[in-house]
């Protein structure tokens, strides 16, 4: 019947990130995946370097050349580490590509970005142009985009569970929201590093860079508050190895009850294939969506303080990293949103 | 094109296996799931049971009702709880629909059954009739085959290491076969139980059953050897989720080599879609395969001792159970072998 | 030099904590334990039962008899759960016993329990006679104590993090504390439930009884805030066994600066043996406590938001029960407060 | 009363094993602790560094200074990766120090070590003096011990639960023992790799080095048997930081009964204080011993196939490591062998 395919490329295949864009490109309807690069010694059949990664058979992991995937794509992810993944992504993009880039790169103004990440920011008129890429808040700018700023994976959870409350103006003008947020350690990646060893993080938790997380300007742009003074926000580490739980405390405005918040909720995210909103009482669960697309919501009013709890849970190298990047290509191509992400979350 | 669908039945939705059937099934192009019975009080959307199933929105969790089963379906998927199961098979098969039943209670002979499982046997033409569906091993009884009694997880997973050594031949006869096997905990079922607790299990490792498993005459059955003397299984748990590694030790008729195992190897599995050959040197590890219907298989031989050594890698709830049972449907109705199997690997 | 020892019973010695208090007490220098009560089927060898409390051997494990409970202990700790234990400790504490009870029945008035527990609150005596046993917070009035209310799990974690702020008056007045805790899964006790299966836990994390966790009045009233309004606690189950890990967000009085803030806690907990305060710009690991009394406490604050975080690790059963319940013993007979809680924490 | 305290050193101290062994020595009654090295830049108080070593406060962490050492140090364990740790432990000794070497270095003759290991062996004669110091099975040797090569983790696993069967001459002379042996992650050490990240590790299990483990020529000298041909030996990863388990298969003599195992186990360990035999029919359980020198044994006798199977459980860092280390010490002192020991598991 004929099926469009795009011509599409990964790089940066040898991070938690790549491989997962791997697992789902593989198995999307309108892709053919050409080409992936990654830190590998010489090129090499996924499979082989990758046991996990069956579908990629025929697929060889390679040394990044700009040139040979310019010619072998229409259409790019850029998943390499920050500080090096906007300047490819921008090369490319600057070359006539599409572009997706999931890191931090082009995610911020250049001032901002220079003063949180404490490097020197990526080509200023590819930050200019890039969308922000939260899907479900950025469907029109998205159709036509060609280079795309894919959000972070605290942002993602942050800002899917308070962007109704705020946009809609429940929350209280003036008093930071407090998002105490845990993820499982697959959010640090995959290099070598004493603190991320099994032994050491089992039955562990901390929190890390309090005070200082890059994802704090990110969220506060979008919530539209000071970076400084705007919000708390504490990133966690779970003995976990994927998802991102965001604990969320709004102070509401007063006379907002709780059925007003779940009326806002419901309308804002009616038509979602990815969101469900948990009913009354309950709360979402980590591993409910781990591996898959999909973001839970839970909401809770404290009447006698005031507050809204806001949790959310997606995982954080789909829904927070590849799985969005994929869903914002489909919406870039005007394929179906949830094609290429059907694959279900991993329960038990 | 017109895509035939099955109207299938999961009966046991409410254990480890049975989630996993639904997992499979609501993506499978060719079935329509059209009946869901589990033990849940009363008839429910399964996503607002089950909040990790969205893809099954719209399809209820029912008591069991026989008649309402027999109306709804043409083939049903049986996973009930040993001793339960067998019967609920037999009568729908009697009934006249296609069944796969993943318990054990069609695995055995019914006087070797009531020695190990210590329970009644079930209706012992359905035993008879049964077809042991170890799929890459039993095709050919499977295309016309009415009821399936789908194999153990152990079963599975032991089977695939030994068979192609065992039935080539290259076994020394007598010798028994050493099958040392661990097992995730899903394995045990979702049933409450002090030593099934989080508390208990993390951080934990012993075997259970030692010298009376079950699985050991269902094993014995298919390598051919007597399930007294004839083998040393051990099953263990591991502080996991999912997975069966089985580390096989086979003595080797004198004279055999390396060479040969891998050419027995290479020849037995050479067009399997869900089984890989490790290259030599390497080994498969457990989380390669996970939420995957794969078996990935490891060889090495050691000289000296004249003993080759096996080290097989399944999800005992997919390749180990659902998976294994959506590929003999496939097989049944003569549906691509991978229909609705495509999902890959969850790493990490 | 003639040790003293006293003789001590534990009842409930088939829950967690109990399980803990014997693994303190059986090598406490000043302990004889004399009696162990636990709902196992007929007396036996505590290390036959439990293989990993061999210093208990030759100790039994007996069903509850109040006589001879009485006969045998001068003191005892009871470990029962919450709705049975208070009853049992306001009987041997009548009968002229010295008692720590380890449940939530003595810690709170009668209609303050009623109200949270949902069960008829203990004899109003003992309630009123029980010291609550935080231990650094309240040695004066431990030292006479015949009866002592050891505090929940959460409350220690939150109280030792927070009373420094609040009793110096650092924290604003009227606007509420927000408590976001996370507990290891050891907490929930050793009981059978699917809930607690290691399947269902393993790589997840929520929230549970969001708005009516029983520990909340405990926390308000040592905080002498409101129950309702004053704080906002959120009780959250970790993939972890042992360990609560405490993120709190005080808001500051005006013009208090994070040097008054570590200054106030330095003095606070000068010389404490068991509280250790992290460097500025550290954070406290979970496991670094692990299996130990010990409770670390890191201190940042926010200058623009006006907002303290203290962050708080303790592990739950030992400072947040059984090693508490022995720190408060050794404060009533007038031992060292270390004696028998030298244990280091076991890490990795 | 004056208890007598040898001043002793660790060098290594940055490993897991070190660390162990500070977390034993910091309480022990009969030593003063005058000497930590390890790597880290510049000399800083332990429990800064080490949070987790609260009992170390006030001792220093140093470079290695092999002066400073012999001033300060009667008696040193030295705890370096294997290829520098006996160079040192051999240099110490000839400086008139009595020393236990941890690594592999010392225990092998040094043209097995430089086939096994890869490595130019340690200094000759120190290898030739060093007692192997498998505690249970070498007091003789031990107690004028000058310098002594503490076991590896998996052969003192497999050590302790095999030699009682051969040295009695049970097991069937000229066929190989199965040792299947699988460890916590924590025995791979604690330096950065990938493969041992966290993502990696969890719900993951496989075996390495098979047939060419160094831990093999350690096992097969001690049982009496060829490297090659004499046993197979597998070493596989648990997804968990603490604990070894050996299952072991033993051919046994003809007619050798389990009641002739149980007697022959029975008086071998009648008087140990460490090590348990499990009644008939029950398994040692990894976590039974976590975190103390404790070896559990279980005893199964397969009558059809004339096996016996043996399952062993320690703690590799303690009485596979660090404890067994501090056993020796009280051995060559004179000390009462549960000095410093009596540490109980943890558990849950």
């Amino acid at each position: 019947m004929g099926e469009k395919r795009i011509r599409v490329g990964v790089v940066g295949a040898s991070g938690y990130g790549g491989m997962d864009l791997i697992r789902l490109l593989s198995l999307h309807p309108h892709v053919e995946l050409t080409y992936v690069a990654g830190n590998h010694e010489e090129s090499a059949d996924i499979p082989e370097v990758y046991p996990f990664l069956p579908a990629a058979a025929g697929l060889r992991l390679e040394k990044y050349d700009p040139e040979r995937c310019r010619e072998r794509c229409e259409m790019v992810f850029v998943a390499l580490p920050s500080g090096a993944s906007g300047a490819v992504a921008a090369e490319l993009w600057r070359a006539g590509l599409r572009v997706v880039d999931l890191s931090g790169d082009l995610r911020l103004p250049p001032d901002v970005y220079e003063r949180w990440y404490q490097k020197p920011a990526a080509d200023p008129g590819a930050i200019e142009a890039a969308v922000y890429g939260l899907t479900e808040w950025a469907r029109a700018e998205l159709r036509d985009a060609r280079l795309v700023a894919n959000p972070g994976c605290y942002p993602t959870g942050a800002l899917l569970a308070l962007l109704p409350a705020v946009r809609a103006g429940l929350a209280k003008r003036g008093h930071p929201v407090v998002i105490d947020a845990k993820s499982g350690v697959s959010g640090a990646g995959r290099h070598a590093a004493v603190d991320r060893l099994y032994g050491e993080l089992q039955e562990n938790f901390y929190p890390y860079k309090v005070g200082r997380h890059q994802h704090v300007p990110e969220i506060a742009g979008q919530l539209d508050v000071p970076a400084e003074g705007g919000l708390l926000f504490t990133a966690q580490l779970l003995p976990a190895v994927r998802g991102i739980y965001s604990t969320c405390y709004v102070w509401l405005r007063d006379g907002v009850s709780e059925a007003d918040v779940r009326g806002v909720y419901a309308e804002a995210y009616a038509d979602e294939p990815f969101i469900a909103l948990a009913p009354p009482g309950r709360v979402p669960e980590l591993k409910h969506v781990r591996g898959s697309n999909r973001c839970h919501i839970g909401l809770f009013v404290d009447q006698a303080a005031g507050v809204l709890q806001v949790f959310s849970v997606i995982d954080n190298l789909v829904k927070g990293a590849a799985g969005q990047a994929v869903q914002n290509f489909n919406v870039m191509y005007g394929f179906g949103e949830t094609e290429g992400l059907t694959v279900q979350p991993l329960y038990p």
